[in-house]
């Protein structure tokens, strides 16, 4: 699926071009770029979080340089639902543009708008929309579709264009049991399979699990047996945007004569926002304020909270730590992580489940009980896609290679032609006219790492640099050098962090490396950068012959 | 279980102390210390890999400063088997004493000594045993017992002596069918278990787990298919160790008429020392060197290789990159991990795996496939053990927090009081006399880091400054100045690594720190301390203020 890089050529007239800006081969960052007669739209625009490769990153960004001179021409932002990775970068975007019209469901507006007072992004042109709806944005006619995801208000939507159609899924799932009893549209996309689909843009996410996605309502057993056995505390911990969730929660705690306690801000801010949209149903006198708590006892009530994924600095591992200012959790209390274990934060949610068993906490989680089901659609539920929709060509979207490459073999598995199957990465150019689609270039869609307040100043080498001083530190060497009396004035000093205990290792070296600068000197050497090099290699082959390693290594030689 | 630190009384006669070293809040580093009348007997002596939180170390050592100044009264070491995480440290522990006679199987032994030559540790004391074997070490009386496990030849230990008797499992699982035929020895448990037993140390690696661990002829099926279907090329990573997943490829492979080839110095090492001991049955005419390769057909050979983690070193991962001097994996072929995805590792495996993918490679995994069962006994096997041996005292052995405490309920569920089970972390001091163990004490077992050449110089202070490092980068600020005069001669030159592209963004804090420390200096200051701490003070801030980060900071005045 790798293209090399190659200019894609000029767009002809009545073709529609999409560029996948984030989340083909990634999962995150998610954006889909379409261009026809000099017009574009995006669908979506999220955040990807940095990898252990990527130390010291806070998010990284879809690839918005690709398109940033041409951000007059865009006639629409449309969001298919409220996750960071579909909105996290939105304000980065509005920055660039504060007026793009951006269109979205009303609880995914609420959470946008929330984020956008957090980036203090102003005035905004923002547009409610739902399912059912048609919107025309220039030249693209749009329609929007329900679909259910593990946050509630999820659009899919289907773009109408002179150069043909398309779906684009969002993030979604199948369940035929919601439980807010709003299905993913099998009848608007039936109609759609019926009018003939010329691009297909599914959810990859899961595309390489067998099977079906177990239902919301599958996990109520293992959550109401949770809710019957404890007598003592109670804290959950789920996804801060998982509606759905914490509605089972809100529930089973009403049954069982609980209050609710949120704990986290993103929680609290979220629920709220849910709950004022009427996306969360709180049942009369459920729902106390965390500094109430001291008028229950732990058997009276449920604390909901945020560090399911075991982040350092969250509720739930703050509460493991003895660390947070008002709950604590100890011998025969229960903790429920009622939530997935993201790849990559196993050691993060095990150093959390140490702690609280350590403590004497009785810890449930999706290892020893159904207390989670995926937000997205497996196999199975996706070939009834391919089925319903018959699509004429199929790009799939959100997924590392091993999920876009799955996907792609399932829609051939339903009789898409395989070349007509687009398992491409970020920045692949691909061509759609009289219904038949082509990657027709290639573009370099590199990270935007967001790092403190800067954005794209961090790049690989300072990432490579990083990693080097994670795990080597470094060694600096200063000297001063008086080059018309070629006399050494002072030092070497030799200073070093993340490398010894002791700077005393660097007696034994100290004398050679003077010695080797006053000869330098006496040789008629008259430039520091030299003198540097000699400090360097000296240093360098000294600390791999002695210690077999390789820190960063800094010389510094002022001419005074 | 967390016990504050405690110095333990002084041993009084005929009392079993035991200590653990290693493997008691981890998975690795495994080592056990028993000490009685002024003797002392170590099992095991294994590493622990770091995980992210370590970064640059190499290897983890057990407590040896511990027991450093009373190696002369050690009996003996015992090795249970031959995995890294219970011999690795062997080397680490024989530098310190050479001539410590040492306990294995012929395989344990065999591995041993292949370690002892890497790290060029000369002449030794080894005894080999095997199960049934009964040997007199000091006042300690060991017998050994078969146990199966996922390396051949691995063995439980009894321990007699005046203050009781104590059986450790090693790592251990009940296997059934072992494809070796060799089962864990259940009678000599019921034996022992009649005499009455002590003290129990179970292995708890799986004691979360409920059930009972799959078979080893239960992958058979899903490896049969794969190597039915494969067409072209077949590669099959699992561990190095791994003997009896080696040979059941090796069978299949004599089946459908593949030669074998093993990639990757590990394994080749390893699988030589197996066959020539008789562990591995090598068919006639199957194995061939990697140099012959290119005389056969893609489907005409399985290649059995390393890198079944993901380790970006290994064979496995350098295919998937293209890197690999000799082994391509493309359209059509196919590789297969039978292997455990350790946690932590995903995203290494995973990145081989969409490698590999992209390549048109076809993937199977445990995800998707029965290609690996664990080597650990599961809770189910651990209720059995309990019940033929009723130990009168409980230190479950090797397992995070998590895995200890999991065992102690096991324990507790078939009748052990719980004061009498000892989930206890390393440095725990346990006292065994009259058929009651207590704990006695509570001793400080920190971390030996091995890094580079070096063994125990990287402390926690350099590994939080190497965290630093690696997520901020650093600054560095030189200036000379002349302290008789109150000039300031030369600088601030500023350098920074890992914290943006460009040292140009200091043009603006440069001139401000010149006139800082011309005014202290103008001001009378006479001490290059303080006028560092004001530049660190300076930069902080303005870095802080900027850009929302925290570089580490190094600010370097030298007097001229």
């Amino acid at each position: 699926m790798r293209e090399t890089l190659k200019k894609p050529p000029k767009l002809a007239a009545d073709t529609l071009r999409v560029i996948p800006l984030g989340g083909h081969g990634d999962i995150g960052r998610n954006m889909s770029c379409f261009e026809i007669n000099s017009q574009l739209l995006f669908i979506d625009c999220g955040v990807l979080f940095p990898s252990d490769d990527q130390p010291g990153v806070d998010l990284i960004l879809p690839g918005l340089h690709l398109i940033e001179d041409r951000l007059d021409q865009v006639q629409a932002l449309v969001l298919t639902h409220g996750h960071e990775d579909h909105i996290g970068a939105v304000p980065y975007l509005l920055r660039r543009r504060p007026d793009l019209p951006v269109y979205g469901s009303r609880l995914t507006l609420a959470l946008v708008q929330a984020k956008l007072r957090e980036h203090r992004v102003g005035q905004t042109n923002l547009h409610e929309v739902a399912e059912g709806d048609r919107v025309q944005a220039g030249e693209f006619n749009l329609e929007f579709f329900a679909v259910n995801h593990s946050i509630p208000d999820a659009l899919a939507v289907a773009l109408r264009t002179k150069a043909g159609s398309v779906l684009h899924t969002g993030d979604f799932k199948m369940d035929q049991l919601p439980l807010d009893h709003r299905l993913t549209d099998l009848r608007g996309f039936a109609r759609l399979g019926e009018e003939g689909l010329d691009l297909f843009m599914p959810d990859s996410t899961n595309a390489d699990t067998p099977g079906f996605t177990t239902g919301e309502r599958e996990i109520e057993p293992a959550m109401e047996r949770v809710f019957a056995q404890a007598d003592k505390k109670l804290i959950v911990a789920c996804f801060a945007s998982h509606v759905h969730r914490v509605q089972q929660v809100m529930d089973a705690a009403a049954r069982h004569r609980r209050k609710v306690v949120y704990v986290g801000r993103s929680m609290l801010r979220n629920m709220t926002v849910a709950r004022e949209l009427g996306f969360l149903r709180v049942p009369e006198n459920t729902l106390i304020e965390l500094k109430q708590i001291e008028n229950y006892r732990d058997d009276e009530v449920v604390i909901i909270s945020t560090g399911s994924q075991g982040e350092p600095l969250s509720a739930l591992s703050r509460i493991s730590n003895h660390e947070h200012p008002v709950i604590t959790a100890g011998p025969g209390d229960v903790v429920l992580l009622a939530s997935s274990l993201i790849p990559g934060n196993e050691n993060s949610v095990y150093r959390v489940i140490n702690a609280l068993i350590r403590n004497g906490v009785n810890v449930v989680h999706k290892g020893n009980a159904l207390v989670h089901v995926s937000g997205h659609a497996s196999a199975g539920e996706l070939l009834y896609c391919y089925n319903l929709l018959t699509p004429k060509n199929v790009l799939p979207v959100h997924g590392e290679a091993r999920h876009l490459i799955a996907n792609a073999k399932l829609a051939i598995s339903t009789g898409v032609p395989p070349e007509r199957t687009f398992a491409v990465e970020d920045g692949a150019v691909i061509d759609l006219a009289k219904g038949v689609a082509r990657q027709v270039g290639q573009l370099e869609c590199g990270y935007i790492f967001v790092d403190g307040l800067t954005e794209g100043e961090i790049g690989d080498a300072e990432l490579t640099d990083r990693k080097i001083l994670g795990e080597e530190g470094f060694i600096t060497v200063i000297a001063v050098v008086n080059l018309h009396s070629a006399e050494l004035v002072s030092g070497p000093d030799i200073h070093a962090r993340g490398f010894a205990e002791d700077d005393s290792v660097f007696d034994e070296i100290r004398p050679e490396l003077a010695a080797a600068l006053r000869r330098s000197l006496a040789d008629g050497a008259d430039d520091t950068y030299v003198l540097q090099q000699l400090l360097r290699r000296l240093i360098g082959r000294w600390v791999n012959n002695n210690f077999r390693r390789r820190p960063m290594i800094l010389p510094i030689v002022v001419a005074s």
